[in-house]
């Protein structure tokens, strides 16, 4: 992953030495549809297009890998994708512009988990049963991820996320300074191979399950997600209402499942 | 912190066993400037006035505290605070909101880290000397702060954020689902109690640096940041713009410092 090389002054023990340090690269991506800025989000350089399309899929702009056109980086500016959409979603992108600009405005009555999930409920239908799971394999994934040549740990400030095949292998994985995008950046690079749903393929992460990891989940059609800490209350009932297995805390050839346990064997 | 019960399968050794235990909670919270929708962000809920107020000085539509004429929880409905600004921020709410809506179109040059910086460094002075630190009241704050009631761990989902006085000595702490979540409650409180300029206070944070939580200490004028965790190379560049000491991997007694170590004796 893009590192920028950085002076630091450690202190052991009371002592200060001055060394030359890595530090995990940083810089904005703007997302443009049609010429016009959609997004500009914070990332780890790498893997534009792909956390470009996964974002899209996110947000419902793309429904399905057939809605996008064309995703090139910019030639002439640093640091944007051009997103161009076809058939119904560029036939909607007012729509969808509007939309993005007038969703809290909608919210007349109020938000709560309850509607956050209802909203994402009325234009998703629930994932498919897609496979199962044997538990060794389940608990083994950390080891197996690290042994390989993803680094899958917490430390020095970076993410990752993967999306595996239920006999374990590695299918696809990437590192990002945020959560969310090392998600995108994964599934963003399916949208791209047309392989949606991804109902053969389960979802592991790095860090804790929030609402949103269980929502680009539930976007791409993964039916397991499982995570190396926490999920938060509102990521398991989306989860339950999804159809999604969602599992916690894989660690020490432990872990925990929150909803769906039917899938794990 | 707020957390729900949840029923949970726990997989130990192999050996299935139905369970209760506790999930982070998670729920929107909807932000109201003078009736007008202006956010919906994920949280965990307590502190919500707070959190809004701190949101929305690094959001800038609040400068000072002075801006600040009302913040509430809505009476009549869950999950939402009402904020009424005074004076030129009041004046200014028409730009505010418009200028949120079209700061990605004006960026048409294209976005990249040092504009991101320059674009913070054009409204924000340099933040005040402030104050010095000896490198053990650092180096034992994580111990410190672990002591008090203060659950400062990463275990569980939950992310935690505490201002400390130079001795060392906590003024205030907050936990949320979010990272980001948990500087915006400490700091709105200040914003509540009139007490910005933040010059006489550190900001620690449980997990990593990224730009964003160095902008949140910018904006309330915070000298001294320090994390668990690693900065990105963002965090590392606008630390250094801001006149902000960062200090990152503060653990077993060690830490590394990466910008104006003249703070720390």
């Amino acid at each position: 992953m893009a590192t920028v090389n950085v002076d630091v002054v450690r202190v052991r023990n009371g002592q200060r030495v001055l060394a030359s340090d890595h530090a995990v690269a940083e810089e904005p991506l703007e997302i443009r549809l049609h010429k016009r800025p959609f997004a500009t989000i914070m990332r780890t350089p790498g893997l534009d297009r792909e956390l470009a399309a996964g974002f899209l899929l996110s947000e419902r702009v793309l429904q399905t890998s057939e809605d996008l056109g064309s995703i090139e980086l910019c030639r002439d500016i640093e640091n944007v994708v051009e997103v161009v959409l076809t058939g119904r979603s560029a036939e909607s992108l007012d729509v969808v512009l509007a939309e993005r600009r007038n969703v809290a405005a909608n919210s007349s009555c109020g938000v709560c988990g309850r509607l956050s999930i209802d909203a994402l409920a009325s234009n998703l239908p629930q994932v498919a049963a897609g496979f199962s799971v044997d538990m060794s394999t389940l608990a083994g994934l950390p080891d197996r991820l690290r042994a390989g040549q993803t680094v899958f740990t917490v430390t020095g400030g970076r993410h990752a996320a993967a999306l595996c095949r239920p006999d374990g292998t590695l299918c696809t994985a990437a590192e990002d300074v945020g959560r969310h995008n090392a998600v995108d950046k994964i599934i963003g690079r399916m949208v791209m191979q047309e392989a949606l749903p991804l109902s053969d393929v389960l979802l592991f992460v790095s860090g804790r399950t929030s609402f949103e990891i269980v929502q680009k989940a539930w976007c791409a059609g993964v039916p397991l997600v499982a995570a190396v800490s926490a999920p938060s209350s509102l990521a398991i009932a989306l989860a339950r209402d999804a159809g999604i297995t969602l599992v916690g805390f894989v660690r020490d050839g432990n872990f925990n499942i929150y909803t769906h346990p039917e899938r794990i064997v």
